[in-house]
């Protein structure tokens, strides 16, 4: 019997829209699931959009005092909200003994990051759970590149290029919002965008960084708000970083919400002394991997659909081959595994990010800042004391 | 409030999963639903597999008897069954008074078509809808082709061009189904997959089949069943067609289960005097487009990303711009139109496919089998007599 | 040291230009060349026209009367004329002992091709070489194609696909010449584009075509004339061919005119039991590749890029990797074998198209263009009695 | 009637091949070409070396001592050699009053380049050309860009973006070379490959540095001779460079010669308020085009094939539409600029680039490599002073 799980998401914007499409779609699409989520109660300050949330998602329950949420029967807290308001509810909801997933990046600032991990970890010794929510670790292009890379079919790694490219903020007219708001969101293309290439880069080596040049960029200094009064954007469009790993490689990482003809890519080209790797999340159901391995007459980029129920990790057996998987699933793959993590008794890494992985990509994204307000490479080792 | 609507599913394969879960989905995922689907019952022979479908997707009630879904008090008919299960269950189903949904090919036969035709002309007097499950109808891609043939973007249309290409049945060892077994199925490649060309190229042309030329070929000529046996396949593993439409258009359509290189790849080409589509399934979330309109040294082939709330039919407001839908949408979509279609009494068509479509498919077919067994073309009005 | 060889040129049109380009660069393009190509003398009847061709690649001499070509000491008679200029000269220069290059297809009837092969035939007796232009064997991709099959890469091959789609002719106003005189071209679509599907189907196959079904298509049939007089069209603008092939490979050839979005697309595919083939000439230096010999979690089409000196065949010491050559280059290899030929004494075929392989395309040619006729198959055996 | 000039190569390497090639194309590839380059005189100061090129390519002398070149009857003294023999042979080519192209980048530090650029300017006043060989200037995409930028397609342009990325040295046991050695190629990865993207950066944004940032690495230190010696690489294999250019666009600039996966690519990408650009060196007859001046709903990124000889710049009447020019043409459009600006007295720049765009390139690569060893910014004008 599938175990019931109820659940408080924090938030109901977009992003609890897709956790609550995921939940409701666990029990069904994995063929044994273990776990029934409950959307048992979503908090929004607002109360005509929180209620129209509960009512779209069947929620048992709404509040606009997200604390009720923390004091309800729930068992996981999903912390959706804005980057300013994950550190008290996840700190407040960890020590309630509920298991915590929350969205990336896990704070605004470093010291934040750290308190949350502390807390974690005590939290951990009690069985409790936490989580964040860097879905993109669910991708089974992505996972694929681990296991090549894992299979030493990459050779010796030399570079790691990641360019996460959208456009929207290419139209200056586009008005203000919390993300351009550098208090409430700590940053912008660094924190919403290259967050997820620093998790990324970590995760598919498996190494640390160890010193950080930064750089960052804003072109349209004014936005109007909805008023059509004019606010001062103090938050980066673009951000530059180049990183040297600990292990040797290089990594590029650039993350960009000005680029014009791009809608939502997210290139990551990996290359070492026997293959490379080319994914763009545009086309998330391709992977293109190179090897040298191949006689030299057949070498190519060869691109993979990766839908293969029998052979690609997280595929579902739920889809036919070909026929591909939409970004939503990530989250679904994601949220599955928190939950039979909590259920199992498993470890929520190295395949799902930690907080401490949370805690590591805030250490980056610091470090990048602190680049770019000195004009010099940065020690990752020189931030942490 | 949402009007509740009971669905029964004949079948519990691979296309009743899909159904389930897009009725699961259509609630929430429109942010104004007129409906509330309601799993009531699901039919199989296989009482294991039927129980287990059930408990899955939390139907109410399971049946071995496809009778009791229609003695029941259901609103939906979802007819997934095999080929040879359209006819009595869809006939019996419509004569009860229930709204009929039923999978492509409508039936084995051009004579089970029309009386089938026939019996969806009769109910609709009573308010009954019936419905083809021609799915691709609903790829937001597809709609842009037909706004821009209705805007004239192509000019006067000279080809169009489909290749449905499939490798599964390249492995000879892949064992024998019913699909292979004529009786069951009909035809294979061309009930299978032309038959969607067949009815994307009336939808999107809104014209009507002149003449057919049909050819098929089975390359392996015997699969072993689940005992190792050798049985006989009668069916065509790939299936040509050219055909000259009403309107002067001349359409080439292919399809092949044994396009090695192609896990489902399906190409749709339009040429007109004005512009050219090229369409793939495998990338369903683009569409490209070329327009003489622009100037010639501008001109070339445009790869839209077809994911703007804002711009795109079909596209709901549900994820944002960039990020692609999988192939579930189209079936989600498409049962969407069919409820809505029940629940605000309007048409089924020309957006969704009336058993009216499914004859005139079914009569292609019909056409195509008969050119391959004569060698020669055949009219589409000598098979109407 | 290097061979002098006299050329003579009938024709000063496109192909004649690009003929001249390959003569003069064959000495040097390849870094041991054999041979010293020496441009002897041009023919045109247009007599500015063919000055200044002859001065624009300096020619020895020109003439308006092509049979002084053949009178003079050419040791080549390149024939680069309209279609109905192939039979006479080609066989007056062979009666003549001059080693002759023709364009294809060899000839506007199968009449006049048997009797070309017959004369080659008794040519080759005095160590007379003749060759017809099917220049796209000599590109370096096709080429890795045909050692793929030959290394058993594909397995048992199922389908071969082409589409051969221009777009020139989709605009109505693009005047008369004479390729749409039937008299003079034969056919327009099925000669020009066709003729060489077929010649590469029986190249990469190494196969005999058993039986044609064909069909044809004029969508525009008044063109203006440079008065702008309205003249009738009676070719075809596309092209139509099923070919069931001797060792049971089921050929599909397409070619079009009309085929707006492609300026000079060539699709080729071929599907087998263990893998499968792309390729397209507007990407003629990239060859896509599928194998099943992969294991599955990694199969995918791979992109060759064909520019590697060590390991592509044709593909000369010249450019570096990954540097790509044009169009051009195929006429260059191509005249670089048939001059290689008669000075070492060495075969055309079966690498270069002989005169049979002239013959048997013109069988195809002919017996698509009766099956058009007939709306039957025709065997091919049924053409030769 | 065209003007006949003497050309003097310096190297007989890969580099004077393809212009010894372009030399002997010009003629005839423009049809009113108005010079006629004849070769003259080639040298290396390996004997049996510049033998071979000389009787390759109908060289009329070829000779091992550099120095006889300028002292002979030659108009244009075409420099390929190696960058550490550009200084001198380029100076006292001018002195001698000879047209001079030379080998990219111009020197292999600032202060040889200052005095070249002086050298030039004196020169210049005698009516003597000079030219930096930056070929990509001349590939007709490129020119396609320059004419959307200028017509203001791309709005305000925010960022640019170049990736050239090759493959070759990513396997160590690839033997040293010159390029290898700092004292005689300078950089490698920076001076090789950057330097172009620095030279295209400024030719299409017709805009200046302000200010660097620069890293580089080796990920192979060691390399052996040819005689299996291990020697020391002391230059970069990895090139990365961030600019701040004077009109606000952010440049990032990557060159990396261990890009396993791709042999030849260079990627550049611009980003505009209303448009963007992608165009890629692999498939170099390309160029992709974003506008947002196209409705939404069909905005995409468009693949125009640059090969209309009647609206594309540089693409001559030669090739039909359709059918692409290879990697020689860019050198060939290159030179033919250069004799035509000889022959006319017209400027070498915009389009091409002068010894002022090699000197401006040079104080980049100067600023990156200082940048590089601070680890701090560098500011364009503190390098001039």
């Amino acid at each position: 019997m599938p175990r019931k799980l109820n659940i408080g998401i924090l938030g109901c914007g977009f992003m609890a829209k897709i956790h609550a499409n995921a939940y409701k779609k666990i029990g069904y699409v994995f063929s044994a699931s273990l776990v029934e989520p409950e959307l048992r109660m979503v908090y929004s300050r607002n109360e005509s959009a929180v209620k129209r949330t509960a009512e779209r998602f069947n929620f048992q329950k709404w509040t606009t005092n997200w604390k009720d949420i923390i004091n309800d029967d729930i068992d996981i807290f999903d912390n959706t909200g804005s980057n300013d308001t994950h550190y008290e509810p996840t700190l407040l909801a960890l020590k309630a003994g509920k298991h915590v997933i929350v969205e990336k990046p896990l704070a605004v600032n470093l010291q934040e990051a750290r308190e949350m991990y502390d807390a974690s970890q005590e939290a951990q010794k009690n069985g409790i759970k936490s989580m964040v929510a860097f879905n993109y670790r669910f991708i089974p292009a992505l996972r694929l590149v681990k296991r090549i890379i894992n299979e030493g079919r990459l050779g010796k790694i030399y570079q790691f290029r990641s360019n996460f490219l959208q456009d929207k903020m290419a139209d200056p007219t586009v008005p203000f919002s919390w993300r351009l708001d550098k208090e409430k969101a700590g940053s912008f293309a660094l924190g919403d965008l290259n967050s997820h290439a620093i998790d990324i880069l970590r995760f598919l080596l498996q190494a640390e960084v160890d010193s950080v040049m930064g750089y960052q960029k804003t072109f349209n200094t004014k936005r109007p708000d909805q008023n059509g009064k004019q606010l001062s954007v103090d938050v980066d469009e673009t951000s530059l970083l180049w990183l040297e790993m600990e292990n040797g490689v290089l990594a590029t990482l650039e993350s960009s919400k000005v680029s014009t003809g791009y809608k939502a890519m997210w290139r990551i080209e990996i290359h070492g002394s026997e293959g490379g790797i080319y994914f763009d999340l545009t086309r998330a159901n391709e992977l293109q991997f190179y090897s040298k391995a191949d006689p030299l007459y057949l070498q190519g980029m060869k691109v993979i659909n990766v839908t293969e129920p029998e052979a690609h990790e997280l595929f579902e057996d739920w889809l036919p081959r070909g026929h591909g998987i939409g970004w939503e699933y990530y989250h679904l793959y994601m949220l599955e595994h928190f939950l039979r993590s909590i259920v199992m008794g498993t470890d929520i890494g190295p395949q799902g990010a930690t907080f401490y992985d949370g805690l590591k990509c805030q250490q980056v994204i610091e470090a990048a800042i602190m680049s770019f307000e000195k004009g010099t490479w940065i020690k990752i080792k020189d931030i942490l004391e």
